[in-house]
Order: structure tokens, then sequence, then C-alpha cells
């Protein structure tokens, strides 16, 4: 999830909480007591349904990981055809696209002076490959990323990059935001200086022996400069403990294989449920993950939400008022791809979209609602947000974040929300092979399902937008 | 820790519960007023002491994995001697002796249909290599290892066997007598029925996706008859739901290389604390590991603790009446070598041990003494355990498991005792990559120094042996 240009970009929002119209203003009548009534009904059907986790399950067990731009990933395209058609879905079909792909092959590592010991690690996607025969270097430590791009080029040329930096544990994952620089830029870093590779300690908040994987190059258009790879945070203290042991220089050697290929072909999958007009509420997940997990929390579960959620809207009795356009976004991990060719699909359908929203942060349970609105339009976020009060999710701002594929719509004017989930423990799984179904709690999968299906409804039925 | 043959040779008394002399009799007055106050001197200054964690941070940073017969193995023996010596140890020698080694080159596993996708395995100890290419062969799901052993040979001749049984988490581990049965017996019923190879669930109670080793032969002086390798848990249930799924067969492909060799050399690490007499206390852990993790709980916390607590006794005014001698056993893991070694090499001085025990069951807090002393001696039981009540320690039984290397000492007629660990969490580490020094809580490794040292005190001044 939240791909870190998407996030920078949006790293004000994530700190700020100015007061809202959520809590400033009274509520005009913008929901009839009839439609108050469907809105608790499809709360209740959300907390009792089994559909989000058959889907997910489905999911994971017979795609398992679908790195954007793989097999696997037409496969899982495949699986959300046949998916949502059993479901009812209309208008059903696959909008591919080209764009690069970049694939692990193998990786290694390993202290090989003064403590010879192997080390746990995962290269970093758009990581080139070593050269043959790896590459062995002295490893230069620096604690955080600032500390780095501080320093100057001298005594690290040829050498190997390991920055440090641990990330803090948040409900909002705002520790991401500085997380993913370090990823993101530490390879750039390296490279000014003439350093060999760099590692990073994981972008990531456990202390299991798993590496994090992610993209090492903003929008995943191109390899890195120097291959990078992430320790787990076990490794990293080790390397760090290693450091502080020796009395002279540490080494290690890394091995990384990779292969990237410019015009590999992915795509979004899309289906409605069909209104009574031709405007649009958008939603969905994306249907790729990385390669070393199942993808079951990132984003198999936005997946999974997002579409019981319109399922459960689609058999209320008649149509309701706006289409719910159920997207699954092909290749979010590696660049957004999916996310901009949707954008650049249908920029000229960009004023029947009357919002779009986007489920990309786990299985957790929601516990804020965030809009972003016209300021016109701002006190329609009271009334949805009253309705959520019983699933335990406070009202949020109006400058949500919304998800990383839905940001270029945003960027065009859509308005959006966001169904924050905590991202607690979000960061001891993303992007691991630990990101299987057992982590997911089906009680908080339903509790997601609740709330996108009651905030589906309500955009729905609103007269008027919300810009 | 607990290799397989001598848990279950214990089992009873792990699960028996008898009433004791501790608890039964009166205590006579068998420590001096004067001896009282040093056991408590002593556990308070275990409490505070940092040098269980310095000696547990040294080995697993310094040699980090040591598999029984590898070079860091022999890396390790020279870290023992250096630190014993560094300590004022006495006598520090290694006792070598010659044992076969198998070694890990490399495993893999992945579903080829019909939901393709890899799963992460550990090949076990003492598994050969598959053929080269690999096995590619239909799975045969068996819940248990009991419903394996009744099954006939028909439908499974070149299959492979997945043996799904879960484990019990329980504070005393027996849950893992059944889990090491299924490791340890797998291969053999397997090959009974024809099948190409055997697939476990993992003998571990977490869910994290990581496979635990561990033997797959009983003893280790042999490969096992057919390739045989764990599933991590979360592989275990995607596995099982893969073939819930399926309407057909599902294949599964295992690519496993390992290494044999007859004669490799392992050792002893010995160290002493010269007594006003012969008379031996013996204590000890094992110092290999391995080769996924770096041994920091299984059994780097037992060297570590042992280690430390007999140099508080060392740095007592005046010698301790009996000698205390610590010894880092060798490769334990792959077939209790070192334990047997030490016995063979030491028939000649049984009668010198007045009592042995091993710290081998991770470094989490001591809950129960259990004592394994004769009849007439069993008096002596309640005012050792008395005095570590105030450490939250309470009595046991005088049927103490003891420990995989002091088995043999044991069954040669050695009085022995256990300061018996929680195990409620070991068995989510045990055998893992996850076994690294950030998994052990100081306070706890403390706990048990001051423990061992008030033990070791007593089990040295306490008139009499234990016989």
């Amino acid at each position: 999830m939240l791909k870190f240009i998407a996030v920078a970009a949006a790293a004000g929002v994530l700190f700020a909480l100015p007061a809202t119209a959520q809590e400033a203003e009274a509520s005009p009548p913008m929901l009839t007591a009839k439609q108050g009534e469907t809105v608790d009904r499809l709360i209740d059907k959300g907390l009792e349904s089994d559909l989000a986790w058959d889907v997910l399950e489905s999911l994971t067990t017979e795609i398992g990981p679908r790195l954007g731009g793989s097999d696997a990933e037409a496969r899982a395209r495949d699986w959300g055809v046949r998916k949502l058609k059993s479901l009812g879905f209309k208008n059903v079909r696959i909008e591919t696209f080209e764009m690069p792909a970049w694939s692990r092959i193998s990786e290694a590592a390993e202290i090989t002076a003064p403590f010879p010991q192997p080390l746990t690690i995962a290269a970093l996607g758009q990581s080139p490959s070593t050269p043959d025969g790896g590459i062995e270097a002295e490893v230069v430590r620096f604690r955080t990323l600032p500390e780095l791009q501080a320093a100057p080029a001298e005594g690290i040329e040829g050498k190997i990059i390991f920055i440090d930096e641990p990330m803090a544990r948040t409900q909002d994952g705002s520790g991401y935001v500085a997380a993913v620089a370090k990823r993101g830029l530490g390879a750039v870093e390296a490279a000014k200086r003439g350093a060999a590779a760099v590692l990073i300690r994981s972008a990531g908040t456990d202390n299991q022996r798993m590496a994090h994987t992610g993209g090492s190059v903003s929008g995943g258009a191109s390899l890195a400069p120097v291959p990078a790879a992430a320790l787990s945070n076990p490794d990293a203290d080790q390397l760090a403990r290693a450091i502080a042991y020796a009395k002279g220089p540490v080494t290690v050697r890394l091995a990384i294989e990779t292969a990237w290929t410019e015009n590999a072909v992915s795509g979004n999958v899309i289906g409605e449920i069909p209104g009574k007009t031709d405007e649009l509420i958008v939603i969905g997940g994306h249907l790729d993950s990385w390669d070393n997990g199942v993808g079951a929390v990132d984003d198999g579960a936005g997946i999974a939400i997002t579409t019981a959620a319109a399922k459960l809207v689609g058999d209320l009795p008649g149509k309701p008022t706006r289409t719910i356009r159920v997207v699954m976004w092909g290749a979010e991990e590696v660049g957004i791809f999916g996310g901009k060719a949707y954008a650049k699909a249908h920029l000229d359908e960009v004023d029947r979209h009357v919002i779009v929203a986007e489920s990309d942060f786990g299985a957790g349970e929601i516990w804020r609602f965030d809009t972003r609105f016209g300021a016109a339009s701002l006190a329609k976020a009271k009334p949805m947000g009253d309705a959520l009060r019983r699933l335990a999710i406070a009202p949020g701002p109006n400058t949500a974040f919304g998800g990383a594929d839905i940001g270029p719509m945003m960027r065009a004017g859509v308005p959006a929300a966001m169904l924050y989930q905590s991202g607690t423990d979000y960061f001891d799984l993303h992007h691991t092979p630990n990101d299987t179904l057992d982590k997911v709690d089906p009680d908080n999968l339903n509790q997601n399902v609740a709330a996108w299906a009651a905030f589906i409804y309500m955009a729905s039925e609103m007269e008027g937008g919300f810009r």
C-alpha cells in the first residue's frame, strides 16, 4: 500500500487534524429515516457476512503471490473476472495496460569478516543484479537517512552503505513516511557517493527474521542506480552489533539477481452494480501483491472488503441511485501503474465520478472516517460519520489521504473518502512472507465490510455530489 | 534442546506430578544461617548481573549459527575457551570427538498444480537430497502421525506424504513429545509405504512464515530413508486449503540438497571453578545450534546462564567445597553426540559426579525446581526449593527430566536437578531463523542466573551427596 510518492505528497495530511464540519456543524437531514434504516441494516449484514473472508481465502489460496506484471497477476485478473461475475456484478472486464516489470530471482548476504555468518535480506523492488560473484565490501553504517544525506563521498566509494534507521509504530501509519524515504532514496544517495550497494534496516516494526521488500525507485519506471536490499530487523541489529564488536572493518558479501523487462502487461479488473444513473461511486483495492507473501493484508483484504460491501448494496431491493464500480487495480506496489492507467482511461468521464475511495491499509479495524469533499459539500460528512459511530469509528479531518491508486483521480478533482484502518500492527507484516491469511482477523474484516457498505450506500443516495 | 529419544523416554516424567519430599517433610537444617545468607546474596547478585547477557551477546554476535560438526562450531569452541579463561575458569580444555555430520545446502518447494505458488520449507536434519530436478508428486495429507501409521501403502507409493498434525502450546513443553514423534518418525513411515518424501507441519506453535528444522532420525547417525522437510505453519495451512479447494490432485515439487560426512569433528568445552574437594557439580548447556538461527534461546542462553552462575559462585570468598565444572556440550541438536562423548570420557569418574544439571529450554523464567535424587537424599530437595521461592519458582517432583546431554550420566546413576524454564513461547522460536538475541528478555535471563547460582552453591555445600 501507500506508495511513497503519494504518501510523501500527503504527509501533511497524516499529521494535521483540523476541526471539521463533521464536528462543527449541525447535521441537515441528508438521509431520510428509511435510508437511515437501510444503513443500519447494511451494517448488521456486513458484521455477519462471510463473503469478504470467502473472497480473500479464494484469492490467497488459488492465486497466492501476484507481483505486478507477472503471470500470477494475470491469473489473478482471470480470478477477479470469475469472482465478480459469480457474485452478479455487471460490465465485468479487464482494462489492460503496459508497464516495465521487475522481478526477483535470488538474493543472499553474509558477513564475511570478522564474524562470518549469513544475513537475512530481501532485494528491494527495482534493485539491479549484483555483478557475477556478488559484491564484497566494507560496510559503512549510518544511523539515519539524513545522516547519510549529510555525509560527504569521501570514505564511501566502493563500500556498502547500511542505513540503520528504525521505524516508528503508529496507528495512522505516519511512521511509514520516513521509512519509505529511507527505502526509496537510499540507492540514489549511495550512488551519488560512489557506493557499491545499499542495505537498509527493513521498513517494518516487527522483530521477525524477515526482511520487508518494497520499491526502491519512485514510480517504478527504471532500475535503481545500485543494488538495494533490506535486512530483517534482527539482522540489522546483528550487523550493527558486529560493527560495534569488530576492531576493524566489517565486510559483507551481497549477491542479488533480478530481472527487468520494459513491456510487461498488467491490467485493472472492473465490475459494477448498475445504478439508476450513470454517476459513479468508485471503490476498490489493488489486486497485485509483493512476491514474497500471499498478499492477504496487502491488499487482498481491500479487494475482499470492497467487493463484499458492494455486493451487499447490490443485494438491496431496487437499484442504488448511483452506479457502484469496483476496481481491482493492477501493479500498484511496483509503481501505481494501475491507478495511473485507470485515470488515463477514464479522464473523459471524470465528471461522472462522484466519489472515489480505496481500501489499502490492511485488515485492521477502521478507527476513523476521513473525507476530502468540496467546501460546499462538507456538511454531508457529518451524517456519514454519524452513521459509522456504532462501529467505533471516529470522525476525521477533511484532508483524507485516500489511497495510492485513487491519487490521480483525486488530483483530477474527484472527491474522496478514507475509511482509515488501524495501522498499529500493519507494518509487522507489510511486504514480508508473513503476509498470509492467518494474519487476518475475521471480525475486523467484517467491521470493514459493514462500514464500507454503509459508506457506499450513503455516497450513492445522498443528493448532489461531494464537490 | 530436548532431543526426542531422551524426551520420549522421559515422557512420563513430564506429565506426572507426584507428592514430593519438598512439600511433605519438615526441613532439616541442611544449610547454616551463614550459607543461607550467601544463597540470598548470590540471588541478589544474579538478578543485577550483566554477565549472562554479555556472554550470550558475544557468542551470538561473534559466532552466530554453529551447526554440530561445522567450522562455525569449531570457532564456537575456540570462543568458549577464550571466554572461560577470560572469566577465570581453570582447567579449560576441549575434549574432541568424531561424529557423522549433516548439513543443509538448499531447499525449495512449490505447489505446481492446480494453484502454482512457492511454499516455505526447511529441510529436516538428516534429510537426504532429492534426485536432480527434485521430486514432483501428488500430496497425500494425513491429519496426524497416528493416522499415517494406521494407513496402508496402497495409494501412497511415489507420492509426497503431508503430516498436518498441529502442536499444543504448553508451559512444560509436553506438546513437543508428540511433535517430535511426527518429525522423527515421518520419514520412516513414509518410506515403509513407498512414498517419495515427507512434509510435516512444523513442530512449532507460532504462525510466522518460518519452518522449524530439527532431527528426522533418532540419534542422528544416518540419513533419513526419504527426503524430509517441514512447512511453516502458515504454509501447512495453505497446503491444506489448496487440497480442500482443488477438485483433483494437488502436486508439489520438492528440491532439497544436503551433504553428509561420516567423520566430522566436534567437541565439548570444559572449564572449572576448583573446589576444596574433587567432587563435581557438573552444569552447562549445548554449544551447537541449528544452522538457521543464531542459537540465542537454543542454547546460547543455557551456555550464558550456567557460565555466569558458576562465575558468581567462583567470585565468593574462598573455594566452594565441590568443584563446579561447566560443560559446553557439542553437537547436541544433531544426535546428542557431546553428551554421549562426555559420559564415555568420564565414566571412570562417575562417582565423583555429585549432581548434574543442564539448561536447555531457552531463556524464559524458571517456574519449577525438579530433582532426581536418591530416596535417602530426598529431604535435601526441600531447603533447595525453599531458597528459590523468592524467585517465584515452585517445588517440583523428584522425576526431573534433566536434559538431553546429561541423560547418559543420569542413566549411569548420577543425581540430577532441573531448573525448569517456562516453555509457553519457546516453540514459537525453536529451530527457526527467529532464534535471535532480541528474543531474549534480560530480566528473565537474570532470574535464571540467580536461581542457578543459588542451586550450584547449595549443591556444592550441602553435606553428603544426593544419591
